[in-house]
């Protein structure tokens, strides 16, 4: 029975608060907060009429360290679910720490003034929580996070050795409108328009962004063209699993969400620097974010299905073998139990089950951790479960591209 | 010898106050004001240094009818010149009434909050200017302006009568940007979003916006597409010229422009209504427009040539012919002799020829006008011995489209 304090009210802290009023025996008692508490409050009332669980709701800036310290010392929760944006994950590693409880998050820290995804400011935390015996469990989404998981299942399940490994990401949703991004179009435009990288042979390869196209056919989705990309998870994996020889991060866009984002580029609109406006400071791709449509106003639209995996090919046996693991998520299922679609749902159900595991000590230790570093096979065990279940294919080749 | 005021250091207010610093016969004093006397001040450099001519500028608000009357009654011009927005409209020809002095203008008044290119407003100060015995010369721009005057002259000279005017207007130059209005994009965009319209046999006929694509052969230019667009002269034309059976206005626009166009439209930075950011409500076009390049700044890298004109069917002797009358301009040369490119140039020369048309009172009267009431053969000459010297090429059929 554990007490857990979730920042951030998006389409993700619903779908994970809602997943965890289901699991009563593991989340007893959940505070939601953030920025706007009548966000919070919107998510406890369909909580509330979903699952009969009752949660409390605060209000917190979680730039402030202060604040959120004095938030998490009047809750008083065992685990911090960070679920606001990746700006925030420093003050609130830091008020945990000044409080003395467990941090996890789904995504890394990002600096609002530069589009650079790094775990190293997060794994700069590393003695400090150590030394206070506290765990803080970084990018526990579905990509990163599940795809993490995937692979070190491959690891300990299925071959004897990766030599490379895959992640293909695939929205294959239509939300009925011109131009939306997925999630928070800011963080989700600054990760599309930066330049490619992947790892190969102990090295950082790069390239100019969505340059290398590859069409794929996806189960129950279909063919779609993906693109190489640049994805967190590429660096924890080259850190912790590093006898792959090669990763690499693909991920699906059509040609007219192609065509809105190079005309907004072209245009200056996806800045993140300020221009001038009428006396004051205003940063492009913010005000951007004010015009588009809200992620979590397409749910009710959207319709189709997300099939996310990772395709490894290595030695089984003396003989090579290659393998996709993954997931197929319907948007109408998905809005249908949380009131979210399946890109907050493939996200926010591994932040409940990341929370699960931290909960429950089924994954335990002082410092700062990532997915990789810990047992695939419970988290896997509870996306059967919970509302992610995955699929296992052998595959005659290796992929030929 | 005569006072000018001219209000609006744009493009085309440079061009203008350039044109008339080189005609001191005409323009013996000229002062320059805007919201911005930086902007005035950098002009009459330019003035003094291409011309040698001392030009004296001012700071005003124009939406500020008072503030406008006081600089009106300091500077004591015979002619207020309006090259400012054109939402300024009304309130400088407010400011004339009531210091009793001409007014002149390039183009009609427009609401900030509605996209409405209408006469409508402008001739409601008939009456007024009338009664005060003062002229009021309404859009001596090039278009409108100058395709007027065409107009008048082909009736005058060319054809006994017209049945069919197609005004045509193509840019053919190159700025190097991957976007970038010809010249203020908030008007700019305004009118190319707006439903085409055209003036057949005694009625309006409206269309989608962009959706009568014509391919054509521009003299110096090459083959472009050009669109079905409405624009303001056909609603005077069809005031004052109501013999024509049907009067059409084509722009041509590149494919690259009008994909960019159709993103910013679908994203909802085109909008002119406001939404709240930040606390505070902010126009989307009007933050577009802080982000595009600046048109003046697209002068010193802009290549090619425009060529605007009109093509009119009617009877001549008894039997049908077809006319094309029409200006090339060349930006390179434009931006040589007064470092505006040819958009600005084509507006800026006629600006001053019509205020040459006043002040000498070639043209006359008391009440509001339009370009078509009046005698053009003063007017084709200047053109000739200003910049704009025009063709005039008899076609072997009417157009077939």
């Amino acid at each position: 029975m554990s007490k857990v304090l979730v920042i951030g009210a998006g389409g993700v802290g619903s779908v994970a608060v809602h997943k965890m009023a289901m699991n009563p025996d593991i989340f007893s008692d959940i505070t939601l907060a953030s920025r706007r508490v009548a966000k919070c409050d919107a998510v406890a009332e369909s909580v509330k009429a979903r699952t009969g669980v009752v949660i409390s709701t605060a209000q917190v800036d979680a730039d402030n360290v202060e604040e959120t310290a004095a938030l998490i010392a009047k809750v008083k929760p065992k685990l911090v679910v960070n679920l606001a944006l990746p700006y925030q994950d420093l003050s609130i590693m830091d008020a945990c720490l000044k409080t003395g409880v467990h941090y996890m998050d789904t995504a890394n820290y990002e600096p609002r003034d530069e589009a650079k995804f790094e775990y190293g400011w997060q794994w700069a935390y590393q003695d400090r929580f150590k030394e206070a015996g506290l765990m803080a469990l970084l990018g526990s989404g579905f990509d990163p996070g599940v795809t993490s998981v995937f692979a070190t299942y491959i690891k300990k399940h299925l071959l004897d050795s990766i030599d490379t490994l895959d992640i293909l990401d695939c929205n294959g949703g239509d939300h009925g409108q011109h131009f939306a991004t997925n999630f928070n179009p800011e963080i989700n435009i600054r990760e599309v328009t930066a330049p490619s990288r992947h790892w190969a042979d102990g090295e950082w390869v790069e390239g100019p962004a969505l340059s290398h196209k590859q069409p794929f056919l996806f189960d129950q989705v279909g063919e779609k063209n993906m693109y190489l990309m640049y994805h967190e998870e590429l660096e924890s994996l080259a850190k912790f699993m590093p006898e792959i020889k090669r990763i690499r991060f693909w991920m699906t866009f059509g040609d007219a969400y192609l065509k809105h984002l190079e005309v907004l580029q072209n245009v200056g609109m996806t800045r993140i620097d300020p221009v001038m406006y009428e006396g004051r400071e205003i940063i492009p791709l913010q005000f951007l974010k004010a015009v588009l449509p809200e992620p979590a106003s397409l749910g009710v639209t959207t319709k189709g299905k997300t099939n996310i995996g990772d395709i490894a090919t290595g030695m089984k046996d003396g003989k090579q073998k290659t393998v996709y693991v993954y997931n197929v998520c319907d948007h109408e299922d998905a809005y249908a139990e949380t009131g979210n679609q399946a890109v907050s749902y493939t996200t926010g159900v591994p932040a409940m089950i990341g929370a699960a595991m931290v909960l429950t000590g089924a994954w335990s230790g002082a410092g700062v951790f990532n997915i990789e570093q810990f047992d695939p096979d419970p988290f896997m065990d509870m996306l059967n479960k919970h509302g992610l279940p995955w699929q296992l294919k052998e595959l005659d080749a290796p992929l030929d591209f």
